[in-house]
């Protein structure tokens, strides 16, 4: 797999996202140089989850399970259970003692749904740590509030950004004239065409260049030629 | 107050809803005789209470406020937040570390609905242990089941019994022939006229002989005079 064709010396990044402690151990066997960016939240996030599986809680954890901060998350321990929606909560066994955190950069919203339905299972306790990233939440409701009150919203970033995507999901949900933009080169002139204001955000790890660039062009198109 | 009319001497009985420690404790002081039948999950109830305020919780029980077994859990500690309906979610402090429990006669129903609404509400951390007594849930469940296959149903208790007007309450729901007897002697003849099947079911503080001599009694009705 991916670690076997890292040669020993190489220097490897871990991502925001984290990276399962077996990995890590793995990578530093070989010897290569580890640069960990994995997010503060994150590493929390795996501490929480570890800790709540040694006191004998069955991990749940909310979120989808093909992003890699769940996969870095779910192996952090030898059981996990994945429940991305209320088609999942079967997977619950009853009357257990649950120990329930969330992917950081789900919604508020989403998180209480899901723990709204988990508690409607029968259980003999559960503990929930709010585990969402602040950040997040923050750029959640300021792109709610901009949009809601500009004629055209564009949510920049990576179509492959999981966060970038809920953002635009969001935005579309309270203004249609929702655009989700990898950058500039994307932005077709006459989707803007008769459209006053504008609002821009941002997936959190769209570059600030990418942002500055599109913020400047789209300026200038407001000025006189 | 009531601790202190007592005499020296005297036999005290705690019933099954528990008393607060403080009362326990000035009891013995007092050098009376101490009868302790607090039901078990009673007891169990207000240590979890007592260990969750210990690690540091803000506990939260959902419950009839004015209730005995609420009273004396509220009493194991220094502070607690009683929550009756939604009307009192405002009580709960913004991001914090809540620890939950439910008075052990509360319905599964209820229990839900109400964490539903206290994790609507952010949080830090939440833990909740389930309190429910299997028994007073099973009894629910078995005259819900009884009162929709019947013609006429009776729930037989005293009127001051929470739990049992909470089970004619859930019966009622489900047959509006439902009816809320103390004993025999309430029972009006005009009542049954015309039923065929008559279920009935009791409160868990309800004496057994008044359930039979009730059963008895309609038992001979059907017979020809």
């Amino acid at each position: 797999d991916d670690v076997e064709q890292i040669k020993a010396g190489a220097t490897v990044l871990i991502r925001s996202h984290g990276a399962a402690p077996e990995q890590m151990t793995r990578l530093s066997q070989k010897g290569v140089n580890i640069v960990d960016a994995t997010c503060v939240l994150v590493k929390r996030l795996q501490q929480i989850a570890s800790q709540m599986q040694k006191d004998g809680y069955k991990v749940v954890i909310i979120g989808d399970k093909n992003h890699p901060e769940v996969q870095a998350v779910a192996g952090c321990m030898s059981e996990a259970i994945v429940i991305a929606d209320e088609s999942d909560l079967h997977k619950i066994a009853e009357n257990a003692k649950l120990g329930v955190v969330c992917q950081t950069t789900q919604s508020p919203e989403f998180f209480s749904s899901m723990l709204c339905a988990i508690v409607r299972c029968s259980f003999s306790e559960v503990k929930v740590v709010n585990t969402l990233c602040k950040e997040a939440v923050k750029r959640q409701e300021s792109a709610v509030e901009l949009c809601r009150r500009v004629d055209i919203m564009f949510v920049l970033g990576s179509l492959e950004s999981a966060n970038t995507r809920k953002l635009a999901e969001l935005c579309k949900k309270y203004n249609k004239q929702t655009f989700h933009l990898q950058n500039w080169r994307e932005f077709d002139i006459n989707t803007g065409s008769g459209k006053k204001v504008a609002g821009v955000t941002a997936g959190a790890s769209t570059p600030e260049w990418i942002i500055d660039e599109f913020v400047e062009k789209l300026r200038a198109l407001d000025r006189p030629l």
